[in-house]
């Protein structure tokens, strides 16, 4: 038998204190794409690198508060989806410092206009581009990034979550063009609209888009409290 | 138009070290129940208090290498399902400094007669109670078992994250017990026989488990490689 050992857990005073920083992955749906909006890194090491918007949290502010706050700072942003991802811990992952990183991803519906060129909030320089291929980004927001993309893919399978992207009122076509660019497939459009209107979760509106054809598109709207009732029921939201 | 501010974003210098911790939520399914390994608080506030199974990280080890860690000193747990879970990071949650805690979950199969009564691992007091109702914990602590449990609740309904409480082999009634115990509700016996058997995810083995009947019930393996196989193909298990 081996022998075990008494191990002393450290007190609050014998703990080491470690740099913690909130970085978030935006996406945003621009022409047909998921895009991901990046910023030009500030502080050394790897000042003027592309970063995802990001800073260090400070010690008298919650982390959520921290996300909030950088998601505002750095892209002008507030009131949209925000949620806590993971937290990048190794040791090895900023040779700035010992620095781990509550990652939080947004998902967000970008103005007209503001897509294509670098934009500048607060005196920080961000932008928005392609995943696919992802720009070469600082210490691990690649990895960052990739993790996200794997979690949308996941949750838009049993959730409505593809509709943070969209506008209030969409075509049945742009919904699909989402659900395509989550999952970085094509989906059959006969098969996608039987089951979409299958579910009963679209009001279709009394009008149409008419910007991509003459005849044009009905407008729908998502029915949430329709969905939180059925999901109280047990009801899987699949696509 | 309001006007905006420039925000100067702190450099490694100037940010402020946290101190983070790492805490675990270790479920076991035992006597037909899932149970919590709960252990006795050693460091002040709180001490002689019941906590999660926790420790400070060290400023040179990851955080995952840190969950490991206290897995192991604090349960004598290894190589069972360990997942980070969700960061807690609210400037009130803990007296006794700002603690950012990284929270992770686990699934293990408590070795029979280790359940009842307090146990004493390299000198730490631990024990398994009841979820329903939890026992008072330290901090935030329960508002983080009852994450958890919505997370294996919310996970066992797509994923067969249920087996990972179950000996490798198991009858179709422990696996319903499983089912029943995650989702904490009562499941129709012949739909669940019916829905698990269609999915022909299970073998079944040549031998009976007769612990609890004279006749016996048939044991069953869960086909991982037949599972992940589906799984590429989009397969989703549903209970």
């Amino acid at each position: 038998m081996k022998k075990k050992t008494t191990i002393n857990l450290p007190t609050y005073s014998q703990a080491l204190p470690i740099l913690v920083a909130v970085d978030c992955i935006i996406f945003g749906f621009i022409e047909n794409q998921i895009k991901l909006l990046v910023f030009k890194r500030e502080v050394e090491p790897y000042a003027g690198k592309w970063s995802l918007p990001g800073s260090f949290v400070d010690k008298k502010e919650n982390i959520s508060t921290a996300a909030k706050r950088i998601l505002l700072e750095l892209s002008n942003l507030k009131n949209v989806f925000l949620e806590q991802m993971h937290s990048f811990g190794d040791i090895g992952r900023d040779t700035g410092d010992r620095v781990i990183s509550v990652a939080y991803w947004s998902l967000i519906k970008p103005e007209e206009g503001k897509s294509q060129t670098d934009i500048v909030i607060a005196n920080h320089i961000t932008k928005w581009v392609d995943i696919n291929p992802l720009p070469e980004l600082v210490l691990d927001h690649t990895e960052m990034v990739k993790m996200a993309l794997q979690k949308l893919s996941e949750r838009a399978k049993f959730k409505p979550i593809g509709l943070e992207l969209l506008p209030s009122e969409f075509t049945l076509p742009q919904l699909l063009k989402v659900y395509e660019a989550i999952q970085q497939r094509t989906i059959d459009d006969r098969n996608f609209r039987k089951k979409i209107l299958k579910s009963k979760l679209l009001i279709q509106l009394d009008k149409k888009d008419k910007s991509s054809s003459r005849k044009g598109a009905y407008l729908y709207k998502f029915d949430y409290n329709k969905y939180k009732q059925l999901q109280n029921e047990g009801y899987l939201f699949e696509i």
